[in-house]
């Protein structure tokens, strides 16, 4: 059989299970990403599993989104995770390296190696023919115990590019153009896996904003080939060693295909209040900007930078719009400027942000209320910008630029521009001396952990009942992603290391009664609508629901790591028929629940108020309902109920960083 | 009579009253500061005054303190002063530009002219020979009304400056040793005048931090001859236009005479919690720094920061410490890159931060609790660094890269550096396009003010009663800041705009139920000690106990701008004699209070608990009595009980900036 390539790198790493879609498999793991939003909670988790230190060859702790530090909490969280990192062997990475995904990038993402990150963007680093994809915080801790990911195997969809991208069309256009096609759903459950005469123009920066950005269409990563234009990043980044060409056979059969000739592509916009809401920027050339925001972990790479200071060079912003300018990386930042970037961009009136996700996660530049914010960012889910009624619309970076001049959506087609600025990426090596080695045991041993008050564990699950009564605390919509359970911004993410604070946040913006009430009710049932959890991988969205009793969502559908996440919490995650419309208040009944999960059932009845009855989907995998038996992920490991990989090495604790 | 040179400026715009040290004094205006921190309430108080435009030469409004934006609040504020701005004739700069005080210092500060500003660090411009001071938002708004300046005039004290500064010794350590010699209160009631040959050897901006700081004494302002240097600065300025040659007459005279020789100081260092607490950094070597913030208002000029690349260049910041570079304006950071000087900071792995306050008004990097922050900033008041229980020392640039080195507290004179990088400052007109210039009168007319619902007008005082009941509902310690009662950070700052949610801050750090307990009791007094409401000139800190019902404050000694808010606000600033201990509860009942203030008597009784008896001086000039008595400034302006000063002009509007 002609493979593709995501198939040969997952074969490569298989150590349970199938490559068959939909079954699971567990593979090993070569590298682990985390950051200090989800980290803190990751690294607590680690801690309960009583090993002595990471069991995989590479792991790096990224500081790069809590950076602002508007009071205590979140230094408490930094130094906690330096001395956590120090102590089990992580890379520490402190605030003003850059952003977790381009600093992996540069750093070490590696083709054909096998990535997991406590991320949902972890899926950036499939730029170089790598198997990158995020997961919720526990699952991420156990493979870097050495327990390996398991995950339901995708489809993989052969995606084929032809021909070659316009004057200002870019490779955010190409991620847009994929969610205009697949909606925010119609991703779940595939791999997107680029091939073709259009792959060889695209560079790695290109490549990694469409891996970054399509897990908006729920998809559980993309996958480019490693190729030339692999080896000249790699060698850039003095890491050529790193190289080895990776594609998929010729002719390789794929569980689908699709064709996009990127010639026939046109600047896109998705429109709030969600990335798959696209249109062409040219229909939208009406609507009114007082915000522009380039750079997030998508679109700050120096090709992105480059490319709107060549539309701004010896311009000036529309005197209505404040645009700011975020650069991915320290390498980034030092780049740009030695090329004059940098300038062109200060002198046209960009505001300088410093290397980190600042306002795409909501942490500063929120925006005025009702007025429309125009950025290069991933995701626009109402309130994430900071703003309650925020209007986010995303482009690609020439979008942006022009728009900022003219001080509405405009297409940049004919914006006009200077010839790009040439630059050498900056000496690859000078800032690593800012990422941390791991330690000798002997050392390591001795280091003492920082644990501030703002730091809490998680709570654990109790075991399962057999028996439900439950009240139906809310009923949502569709698509209601995690950052309404676990809100972005400074003041909501500075307790993210204290589930019991967090959770006064969840759902605020759409019910703000919803933390008392649940209290009030001992717990509950959530539902859902289709989609139910898209977007971050924050786990906080599921440990928050087990903090406040709830041990049953009942929703139309599921995003991925939310489903995950839900179960490694020892929440179930029950499939709610489309003829069912349950009202808050209701009263559940569910017998026999415990049993019908263990025992392999693929339905269980709810009563409702002791009159109606619901039959509500159990679509687990046995693996699945072996977690949820066992009182969740972390009781399924401590238990000895999940085995080691056999692949699992000792880190090599010493190795110079590649 | 010889004049120093503070006499010569005053004289030369002396409307009313005179210059006897003490007396009342009303100049006229040249220039007016306001920020937006501090500038909305300033704006909503000039639009009460019914006046259709600025009848100052130039107002320029500022945004640089809450530029970071967590929500949609801030984004209200500039929209507001934006339109506000453009309405009345003022000039805007909105955020990115700089610090308030290094753009007013580069673009406008001019020799011999007369600057008021809603800042307490507006005194910075002294550094060119001008008179610059500090008021409350209310008193600049009725300045730049044309109803001129009204204060004590305050006495002068010559500074003699011999010798030269040594090796790692700077300007800072030259304001630091005045604040070892006057504290935080020695100052009240003067200006610092520079003279001798010590002072021909500081540059502008050394001059700059000297004059920024020095308020950090109580001092109403300082001033430097202007000379060769302020040519030079004028010239690099492209304003060499607006330079005049400035200096007091030879052997003039002074109400108080000092001297610094510059050879013999040492490096040093103000201790936690207050700038007065100053030792020499060679005594503190065993404190042990987690974080190094670098500029802010002061200590964020080119100069500045050149000197600490020359100690860090090639070296690495300390593992265990985050330090944090903030350049002052758009100009100094183009200067920094253009030199080298930030890729040296940045290599060495500094954040390299926006030109705005952040950190130094508690917007970011708020400290680990419990843990050493040495910062480069002018206070270290308890919380400000948006950190309950911090511990923030202040130092020079030199201090902080050498301390940023080892980890710990290090007197840079061994440190070692490189030479300076030398720079010609980025053409200084190439980001004036970014600063908007008042509009034609009758596009003016045209504009329509944005006003977001954030902004609610602040409240105004009824009549002074002539008998007061009301319970003390706090008694607070010496050197009380304003910070504590309109606190810094990004929370509290987001609601400056309206004071009935502002009053929930008030004493929060102090006494939690402060605001609660004033509510249910209606009103009430406030126990203050010496040199209450020092720090900064947030009028937000007497408005507060306004709309709470208080109008009456019993302090020891009082700072002197929140002494003036008091007053512009209708509160009465009492005199509480050293032996009186008052007590959280006590009932006070003072009978005929109205009469007291307005008949000239020098003190009132209050009846505690209806036994004991307390005589409360009452210090105030005729025209202060007159405010009181008129129900606060505004209600004396607008009953016409001001008169518009004969010099006032309407502006000229459509001049081309400077």
């Amino acid at each position: 059989m002609r493979e593709n390539l995501t198939r040969k790198i997952l074969r490569s790493h298989l150590d349970a299970g199938d490559l068959k879609p939909g079954n699971d498999a567990t593979v090993s793991v070569d590298q682990i990403l985390i950051e200090d939003a989800t980290g803190t909670m990751t690294a607590m988790q680690f801690e309960m599993l009583d090993v002595d230190a990471i069991a995989v060859p590479l792991a790096v702790m990224y500081v790069d989104h809590n950076v602002l530090q508007i009071d205590d909490k979140n230094m408490q969280d930094h130094h906690y995770l330096r001395s956590f990192s120090a102590r089990y062997g992580l890379r520490f990475s402190p605030p003003g390296n850059g952003i977790s995904h381009y600093l992996h990038l540069e750093r070490f993402a590696r083709p054909g190696d096998l990535l997991i990150g406590a991320d949902s963007h972890t899926s950036m680093a499939g730029a170089v023919g790598m198997f990158a994809t995020g997961a919720g915080g526990l699952e991420v801790a156990v493979a870097m115990a050495g327990f390996g990911f398991e995950f339901a195997c995708p489809a993989v969809v052969g995606v084929q590019l032809t021909g070659a991208l316009e004057h200002a069309v870019e490779a955010k256009d190409v991620v847009l153009e994929l969610l205009r096609r697949h909606d925010v759903r119609g991703g779940r459950g595939k791999v997107f896996e680029f091939f073709g005469e259009g792959v060889e123009r695209l560079s790695t920066s290109a490549r990694a904003t469409i891996c970054n950005m399509i897990v908006e269409t729920g998809a559980t990563t993309a996958v480019f080939p490693a190729d030339e234009q692999t080896r000249r990043w790699l060698a850039e980044q003095n890491r050529e060693a790193d190289y080895r060409p990776m594609s998929a056979d010729p002719g390789a059969s794929y569980d689908h295909l699709e064709h996009i000739d990127l010639s026939e592509l046109r600047p896109l916009v998705a429109l709030p209040p969600s990335p798959g809401n696209v249109q062409p920027a040219s229909e939208l050339e009406d609507i009114e900007l007082v915000q522009v925001c380039i750079g997030s972990s998508v679109n700050s790479s120096y090709d992105d930078l480059a490319t709107v200071a060549a539309i701004l060079k010896g311009r000036s912003v529309h005197p209505g719009v404040q645009l700011t300018v975020t650069p991915g990386s320290r390498q980034i930042l030092q780049t740009i400027i030695a090329s004059g970037v940098y300038e062109d961009l200060m002198q046209a009136g960009a505001r300088m942000l410093e290397p980190v996700c600042g306002p795409c996660v909501g942490i500063g530049q929120a925006p005025l209320k009702g007025t429309a914010s125009l950025r290069t960012f991933n995701r626009n889910f109402p309130g994430r910008s900071g703003t309650v009624e925020d209007k986010v619309y995303l482009c690609s970076p020439s979008t942006a630029a022009a728009s900022a001049l003219t001080g509405r959506i405009t297409d940049p087609s004919n914006a006009g521009s200077q010839p790009l600025r040439a630059a050498t990426p900056a000496d690859p090596n000078a800032h690593d001396l800012h990422i941390t080695s791991p330690l000798p045991e002997t050392i390591r041993h001795d280091i003492e952990i920082e644990r501030g008050s703002n730091l809490v564990p998680p709570p654990l699950p109790s075991p399962l009942p057999s028996r439900l009564d439950a009240r139906v605390l809310i009923t949502t919509g569709d698509d209601i992603s995690t950052g309404d359970m676990a809100p972005d911004g400074a003041i909501a993410m500075s307790v993210w290391s204290n589930i019991a604070v967090c959770a006064r946040f969840m759902f605020r913006r759409i019910d703000p009664d919803f933390h008392d009430r649940a209290k009030e009710w001992g717990g509950g049932v959530i539902i859902g609508g289709e989609n139910y959890g898209q977007g971050s991988s924050r786990e906080h969205a599921a440990l928050i629901p087990l903090y406040l009793g709830i041990r049953v969502i009942a929703a139309r559908s599921y995003a991925r790591i939310h489903r995950r996440n839900l179960i490694a919490a020892g929440i179930v995650p029950l499939v709610l028929p489309n003829n069912a419309e349950p009202l808050i208040g209701d009263q559940w009944t569910i017998e026999g629940l415990y049993e019908a999960v263990a025992n392999g059932e693929d339905s269980v009845t709810a009563t409702i108020n002791g009159v109606d009855r619901i039959d509500l989907g159990i679509q687990l995998s046995p693996n699945e309902r072996s977690i949820l038996a066992a009182g969740g992920l972390l009781a399924q490991v401590r238990e000895g109920g999940r085995p080691l990989l056999t692949s699992a090495v000792t880190a090599d604790l010493l190795e110079p960083i590649r």
